[in-house]
């Protein structure tokens, strides 16, 4: 940093801690790790202030001093990200939305809550619950992970296949632009076709054209009775074919639709120390949940239909959950993924792809990683009702090969069956280079002109995404 | 039109017929009357030419002359809207997109349609029907309007409760911008975060943003078991209480809950020559339909939930079709609305309100109403599930009054109660001046950025939303 720079930088920080107060204002040894990196663990890196404001207005006020100070932004959620997207570099000034946090209203005739950025994905879904009410987005990091940031990012998840993306439950939001104006578009309605709808924009676009401050979520009625089932099936289009066949008869009650290639599988198991409840080796499983609204749904038209499915050889076999433990046993396997830091070097990938194409991509995948690293250990699964297949390659099992060389591997197949980079994480700062992969040059130019109208000075998260 | 304007214009249709054929190119009498207005019936204008692309490769040509031209232009589809979005002005010219029709291609496996921006959308809910699956728009002008429209307008309709609006239909879109530049994000992904979401820019943006040329929606299954019911409730907080008591129930399987005041169903039950199923006045009435994907459901649950509310006096009473012809006639009183232009003046309203505040809001407008023009005709309905309601002001009982004092005097109510004034039919040119009722300052110049991004000459359907 010039001396120049760092008066600038100084004025600027006079100006914020007159504006949000000092102790909204942190510098050096007072930002915590926390602030410094996300869950990839990349580059933690200690930004050149924290900010940490109270209310939309603040964040207002943090912003047009930036913005009038050329000074980039950082917004920053629970800091659970995959994709690098909330790490800040050294000159950036980092916003924290952690104080920004609670429930402000919950509307029982609307079916609605409106919530604060920062508030954690748990505490929205526990004051749904506790209002009768189900808040139908969850994933791993909900502990963690704030609203903002999950709407921010467009999170995916474990409903998806249910009640769709993040975006999905939004109706109403509440924006900072870089200028520091505020759009507060805080409606409940369901249809609502006045002008542009504003809150499309700033879902899924990773803190770089705005600031997300509150939202109003639509709130779903409780599915109150889950059916577990974990199934046997021949191949991948056996899996399809079911996926349609269990839509057909129970629409979005299908609340899971999750396959587990063997490699998958068996390393599942022997890591949840499960013993496999099939007495042979199949050549894929899925893991199925059937979620009723109706509470008195004792799971028996689920149980005829995989009966029905077995009698027609469309499933090899089927394990259905007796009990609360045994649905969680199995999930076990599914869930193995958060042992996966412990147990290897994950290399991840979340990727889509047709659902249709997904079963010949993962052959054709595991054939040309085993030809160019042979001995790499490489583990397929994903939720496939939602077109994302995940796929995790251990490091350790290809010795000497960077990460970056596998990503490229791997997403360079990607283009000829039209996939995507990035399914559910986002391209934050790390598949940055990857996005023409996914995303034709006109697509890139456009996003670039919406940028550049929505932040002319650059000054939200530069670096992600474009 | 000055010598000079009629020489550039000469010299833009003469680049547009090298480019597109002559017959593609029409102008004067060439053109009918059905491009000149649409169903408002509103000042029809014969446009300055009409271009009959058939290819999105001819679209983005049109386009790219145009945009040199700095020649303005109008999409249509099947000119059914009702906020003439659609209208050109005499210095535009048209730009149709009936020719370019058809369903490329059905994909079961990820349960997808690629449609042509031209096709009606009858022919792609036909398209849908024969390959098993459903799709899940609907609205009465089925035969007549366009994909392509039903997505720049992001149309509501009939199942918007159960499915969502037409945005929640599209995985993928084409869209051709002003300048020519085809962006094509033909994906069949329900999960795909990279970067930022296109195609939520141009859905609903009314041929302002660009012109759609083709789109991947979502099929559903099928709703193999349709039952539908009159119900009678004392009030409007009832019907909420109702519609939160079978969506808990039922989930989205509750397919329609269309709210009546007396006004409006009398006038219906006359109309259509019915006698009214109720032995007494009621002071609401709700037609509901229940829909399940399980053929076997003989409704005998959805019946049940029906009697326990009766016991509970949650409802006043119910009449349930026991047959095709009964179901019918209940919606034929809902669908008198058709027959609105023939039996009197209709001045129209398609506003939204937080579901809990539509009844307060009905008391408040037309004692308002009555105050200021007694003897007014007014009927109410709505889709109250979807926040949606609708009034009809007959123009014959308010003689003298110009449809326009009365659109000003019932939007004037929303602002308090954070209404909007189209919750289905967009803005086009005729709400264009109400606009800010319902959008702040900020929202509106971060719209014109928006604009100004992707159509910097502003020739995209110039006069339209904002």
């Amino acid at each position: 940093m010039t001396n120049e720079d760092s008066a600038a930088l100084s004025t600027t920080l006079a100006s914020l801690r007159e504006a949000l107060g000092d102790d909204a204002v942190r510098v050096g040894a007072q930002i915590g790790e926390r602030s410094m990196t996300d869950w990839t663990r990349h580059e933690p890196t200690r930004a050149a202030a924290l900010l940490l404001p109270r209310t939309t207005e603040q964040v207002a006020q943090a912003l047009a001093i930036c913005h009038a100070a050329h000074q980039t932004v950082v917004p920053q959620g629970g800091m659970t990200g995959l994709a690098g997207g909330a790490i800040p570099r050294a000159v950036d000034i980092a916003l924290s939305l952690e104080r920004l946090a609670g429930i402000e209203e919950i509307d029982p005739a609307s079916a609605t809550m409106t919530v604060r950025a920062g508030t954690t994905l748990q505490a929205a879904q526990e004051a749904a619950t506790q209002a009768g009410f189900e808040l139908a987005l969850d994933l791993g990091a909900r502990g963690s992970c704030q609203i903002g940031g999950n709407l921010a990012t467009n999170a995916g998840g474990n409903r998806v296949i249910q009640s769709g993306t993040a975006r999905d439950q939004v109706l109403g939001l509440e924006v900072v632009l870089a200028s520091g104006a505020v759009l507060s578009s805080l409606g409940k309605m369901v249809k609502n076709n006045t002008g542009y709808d504003l809150k499309h924009w700033f879902i899924g676009s990773e803190g770089t054209l705005g600031v997300i401050t509150r939202a109003v979520l639509r709130l779903h009625p409780r599915r109150a009775a889950r059916h577990t089932v974990l199934v046997a099936l021949d191949d991948y289009d056996a899996a399809v074919r079911l996926l349609r066949r269990l839509s057909t008869r129970f629409g979005n009650d299908i609340g899971a639709f999750e396959i587990m290639w063997p490699d998958f599988y068996d390393f599942g198991v022997a890591l949840t120390s499960m013993r496999s409840p099939f007495g042979e080796a199949h050549p894929l499983y899925a893991l199925i949940e059937h979620a009723s609204f109706d509470a008195a749904d004792d799971g028996e038209r689920f149980a005829a239909a995989l009966n029905e499915a077995l009698d027609a050889h469309a499933i090899r076999d089927a394990v259905i959950a007796q009990s609360m433990a045994d649905a969680r046993a199995l999930w076990a396997v599914r869930e193995c993924t958060a042992e996966f830091p412990v147990k290897m070097d994950p290399i991840n990938f979340d990727i889509s792809l047709p659902i249709g194409e997904i079963g010949v991509f993962v052959d054709r995948c595991r054939a040309a990683l085993d030809r160019q690293w042979p001995g790499n250990r490489s583990y397929f699964f994903g939720h496939i009702g939602d077109s994302n297949l995940h796929l995790t390659v251990d490091g350790h099992s290809v010795p000497g090969v960077a990460h970056h060389a596998v990503y490229a591997f791997v997403y360079d197949m990607l283009g000829p069956l039209h996939g995507s980079v990035s399914a559910e994480h986002g391209i934050g700062s790390l598949k940055r280079e990857f996005l023409p992969v996914s995303r034709s040059r006109e697509e890139l130019a456009a996003m670039a002109a919406i940028k550049h109208a929505l932040d002319p000075r650059g000054i939200l998260n530069p670096g992600k995404v474009l």
